[in-house]
């Protein structure tokens, strides 16, 4: 089930680790079934309760013959996979859209990042990582079960919003540009950045001012201070605060 | 050399790909052995040039079979580790302290955002992954070759600096902190965030405002948040631009 081919088959996902688990149980996710060491479920109670048909307890060394992580885990759940589905996005919200996102890792940050800064709305090309890939599920740290992910074409998806924030290299500057109240941030390729076609579906570029040597940030480095940027209080907003 | 123990008895490192190496010749490291294929070289030829005694040309399945990358590979550095020295920090200049960052991915991409936002100096306790990790160097795109590491006791250290700012989940709110001309910024561990014993040398603690349901952010991600407000043109500063 680390491979994507075998969770699409099967439909479901591994998520691995106590955090994410006690997490996802708290979720809407459904959960088919639980793998667990016994001082994880002394230590869980209410989680054995509530899942006791679904449940297999095994030693810490058959749990770790499992996982795709390398450190000790105690637990491990078998979820199926949601379905792909639209997002409604009303004109008062913000909402994330990542062209060709590659990097597992970077996914599950943003992910994370997005769910930290309130956005619950994320839209992937589809050629971004999986979703259920188990490097996106650990890095997200749990975010994964409150942020929605919908994968789809974005040129068809961004040509129906108005209000379109590109991060990319040559735009205004993010410390004084003045954001509405929402729109979709676009986060290009680790690489690439945003992809040509995209480039004209763009109302505002916008920039993160460089004053060292870099030539670029990560991905989700970018998102992040973009959405810094984006829900901080402006002295316009609060003028006795700054 | 992908382990720490033969790294620290060859007192050598691995740089791979073609943005971090043809970076890495324009620093100041001794690369003591260079592996590339011929359409390397040929697309380079003043590498070829400049390091005409130290090269091994080599095909590209042979170049990927030594690489720790899993990505195609065209060029592969050997070069020498730095010594560990001491960092002098003057008044007017920020330093990032990093207690125990422990992924090598966060180390590289903090390294790489510190490039980008001009801070030249790094500071990690002895626990810290490795600068010379391959996924430290890979991570931080070229970055490790501006910026000065080094591995010390955090403590001792800390406690020669009276402008400490430690990022931590209850602090003031770092986009109304009114940051200084220079101090250090210090960051925790992933999980466990800044060690109980630097607490007390913390002149000032800065959060990042949290409006969504994540627990915490990556400590990458916050390094990045924290560095884009000290940076930022305050309205006192410029009270024209904003």
């Amino acid at each position: 089930m680390q491979l994507k081919k075998y969770r699409k088959k099967a439909q479901s996902f591994l998520v691995e680790g106590t955090k994410s688990v006690l997490e996802l149980l708290q979720g809407s996710f459904e959960v088919t079934h639980l793998v667990a060491t016994e001082p994880f479920l002394m230590q869980n109670e209410e989680v054995a309760a509530k899942l006791s048909d679904k449940l297999d307890i095994v030693t810490e060394k058959q749990l770790n013959a499992m996982s795709a992580l390398k450190t000790n885990q105690s637990v491990l759940a078998v979820v199926r996979c949601r379905s792909n589905e639209p997002l409604g996005l009303n004109e008062n919200e913000y909402a994330i859209a990542l062209d060709q996102i590659s990097d597992p890792g970077n996914l599950g940050t943003i992910i994370r990042t997005a769910d930290w800064y309130g956005i619950y709305k994320l839209i992937c090309s589809q050629d971004c990582a999986d979703l259920y890939h188990p490097k996106v599920v650990h890095s997200s740290m749990g975010s994964f079960t409150r942020v929605q992910v919908y994968y789809t074409d974005l040129h068809s998806f961004l040509e129906e919003y108005p209000v379109v924030y590109g991060a990319a290299l040559k735009g205004e500057n993010v410390h004084t540009t003045k954001f509405g109240n929402g729109g979709i941030l676009l986060i290009g390729n680790e690489t690439r950045g945003i992809s040509a076609n995209l480039e004209e579906l763009i109302s505002k570029k916008v920039s993160i001012p460089r004053l060292g040597g870099a030539e670029s940030l990560n991905a989700a480095i970018a998102t992040a201070v973009m959405c810094d940027n984006i829900f901080r209080i402006t002295p316009e907003q609060s003028p006795g605060l700054l």
